[in-house]
């Protein structure tokens, strides 16, 4: 029944972020301008970003210093507690050892406002007034929206229209924090009422809603935030794992396996990154990573590695990642945050590079392994979380089966207090396992430019 | 914007519960037998607690030691952070210094796993197979669930009709730690048949609850746990006081003023008993203490203070308290776990000593505390909550309009993340306050037994 919890003092805080850019053998292919194909530059994405941001999207260096501000902000919540699974080692009767970093104590209960805070700061540095985003399940969203309302910013967030109508308390901490929220596809830009005119009943997709929240930046006192996907979002997001490398010192220990799941990869790249960043460095080795995705949106296991818009209405730059095509629309699983057309460019690359495997999980068995978390740890992992856990209890049961004693890490990246509607829909067996429509997918990728 | 957090390390956890009672001048009026109308003995208790419960439920030693076991579970969130309010003290420009304790850190939320994984333990340690509970708001009954589901207990939960209806993601949290959810009241007991049969809409109440809860203990294997009032569960709670204490030394500092909310009275005791009994001790003087209830249910400022039942169907043992009378039903107010006719008789008696200073908050000014709090320091609270962010507000502006720099605490003993209903309710306009019906307490208060 023993609780193992590893804390850090705040003085032990990650005072930079870490750029696994510097430790690549090979760079990222460039990000391309939609209109001439060629390389974009750092002012092409002026109007969107402020210029710290957009150095950090660039960024070779290995550390970027973390503002003190954003530091100060990071100890309301930070460092996490890492933990021993003991509890779900006894009920597996597993010899692996599972620990698992618990980021659902921030504010907002999930890793988000690692990267809010981060870029709510640099816009407020930069005279920005204004934020908008787009959010699916409402991780991000309330996450942007509890940093705006640090920083004084005005946040309008582009909610996924079903999320919207099905996810209203999502809707309400956003208002609680003084953001305004508008369902997407909506009538306020043009990329919204496109959408509307074709398909009038559309329930919209997080591509959508990239598209709208990107045209409504139309002032120099506005600016776009995202919470995933980019170099600089998933830098943001290292705080996480280099937390744990210092937590597992303390344990005497160090993982074999690290075990993330993946939507834009955010969450992922925070717990993996600083781990895969010592293999190639040469100071590891013997350690793999494991990125788990939902069966209903597999980017990953499925997608093609080619150039791609963000977005749907194709207002972003293209960028090479793993794609199921921006125009596909994957079925409504509960874990909206997993539910992304595309994958982060800079991840997209390390798995090209051959050092993460990838594997995907149909929601059902998610759910069983979140419950049989729940009461064991006690703690009720959001919907997105419980592809981690997963793979995580998968792994456990493997070295049971060989008798090896592996040490596993993953990262419970939320709790599903939000997401009781999944859960109370599972428990009354209304869920069902959802395929991808390898079809639609074809046709998707098929209509994609062509750039090498 | 600077955050101040105040940590512990584990080993700076209380490892003893402290016991007010060591310290009153006089001793609490004795519980009476229902059908003697004389003092209890602690084998009148022994169907519905397991001994080392009911032998801490009449202790005057000061310190009673918390078992190793539960001192494991407790470090899965425990120590939990002090903060010091900086942001609201800027916002509210005040000189007074203000610091709240977080209690939200725990797995379910709130407070009540303090005294819900202590209840499991002794339960589990008696042989206990069985707890049957009441709930209303559902954060005792989702905190026992998850003690429960530790310590592979069975739960079951009467849950207050109008909140299992309204509040049906807490009764989801429950059910994902595998308890079993009953609508009180229900066709189960003679208790719920009863009221249905002369209410057959009957919305519920705690009273009708506990009166299930406590007719549902039906054989040895099974006992019932309460999660506030009884002087165990204040015991419990006691642990977030001490833990203040230290964080406070910590900072340098000492509280003037100590502000809590009260239903059952348990959050308020927990932080307030151990500042009380260094002030009864003689140690510190100079210190307030604050109690915040909702005006739709004034149990502490317009109660009365006589025995009453614990419940409606009168099958509990009789306590002096500040009560608004057992039959009383109060307003639908969105703060459920304030909602209770009566007050932990500890709590009462203290009060009689004139140690507290109580105060009735209508719930509109608490909604817009709470927003005023979340929006400048990041943490959206229960409504439960708001009633001691809106005193700790009012006391630091009075330190403003006086010119004096006071230090207040506050205990913050819930986040509101299951409560966004009642925040969209709140921002649409929905809610009006409610005042007491004066007329229904008198009669309610009229029907009680009378001794002395």
């Amino acid at each position: 029944m023993e609780t193992i919890k590893y804390t850090l003092t705040e003085d032990q805080m990650p005072t930079a972020w870490y750029n696994i850019q510097a430790d690549l053998p090979t760079s990222m292919p460039p990000v391309l301008h939609p209109g001439t194909g060629q390389p974009i530059t750092p002012s092409d994405l002026e109007p969107l970003f402020p210029m710290e941001l957009i150095v950090q999207e660039v960024s070779q260096e290995r550390w970027i210093e973390i503002p003190e501000q954003v530091q100060s902000i990071y100890r309301q919540w930070r460092p996490t507690p890492l933990y021993r699974a003991r509890r779900l080692e006894q009920a597996l009767d597993t010899p692996a050892k599972i620990y698992y970093k618990y980021e659902g104590v921030s504010p907002t209960g999930s890793h988000k406002p690692n990267t809010a805070v981060a870029q709510a700061y640099y816009n407020k540095q930069a005279g920005v007034k204004r934020l908008t985003t787009e959010t699916g399940a409402g991780q991000w969203g309330s996450s942007l929206a509890f940093a705006g309302a640090l920083f004084g910013l005005e946040v309008v967030v582009y909610m996924v229209k079903v999320s919207y109508q099905q996810k209203p308390y999502r809707r309400a901490l956003m208002e609680a924090y003084g953001a305004k929220v508008i369902a997407s596809p909506s009538e306020e830009t043009a990329a919204g009422r496109k959408i509307l005119a074709q398909y009038p009943e559309s329930n919209g997709s997080l591509g959508i809603a990239i598209s709208e929240a990107v045209e409504a930046v139309q002032d120099r006192q506005t600016k776009y935030a995202l919470g995933s996907v980019l170099n600089h979002v998933l830098l943001h997001q290292t705080v996480i794992g280099y937390e744990a490398i210092a937590q597992l010192e303390q344990a005497g220990d160090y993982p074999d396996i690290v075990v993330g799941c993946t939507g834009g990869g955010s969450n992922f790249a925070g717990i993996a990154f600083p781990f895969i960043g010592a293999k190639l460095r040469g100071e590891q080795n013997n350690i793999r990573f494991v990125a788990v995705e939902p069966a209903a949106c597999p980017t990953l296991t499925k997608g093609k590695y080619t150039y791609d818009f963000g977005d749907t209405a194709h207002l972003t730059p293209l960028v090479k990642m793993h794609t199921l095509g921006n125009s596909f629309m994957p079925e409504g699983v509960h874990a909206g945050g997993l539910r992304y057309h595309g994958m982060a460019p800079l991840l997209s690359h390390v798995v090209e590079l051959g050092l993460i495997e990838t594997r995907a999980e149909p929601q059902l068995s998610c759910f069983a392994a979140g419950l049989t978390f729940a009461r064991v740890e006690g703690i009720l992992p959001a919907p997105e979380a419980n592809h981690a856990v997963k793979a995580a209890i998968d792994e456990a049961l493997r070295c049971k089966e060989e008798g090896t004693s592996k040490t596993i890490l993953f990262n419970l990246c939320g709790h599903g207090h939000f997401d009781m509607q999944a859960y109370m829909d599972y428990q009354a067996g209304l869920l069902r396992d959802t395929e991808y429509n390898a079809e639609e997918v074809a046709m998707a990728l098929a209509g994609l430019p062509v750039f090498n």
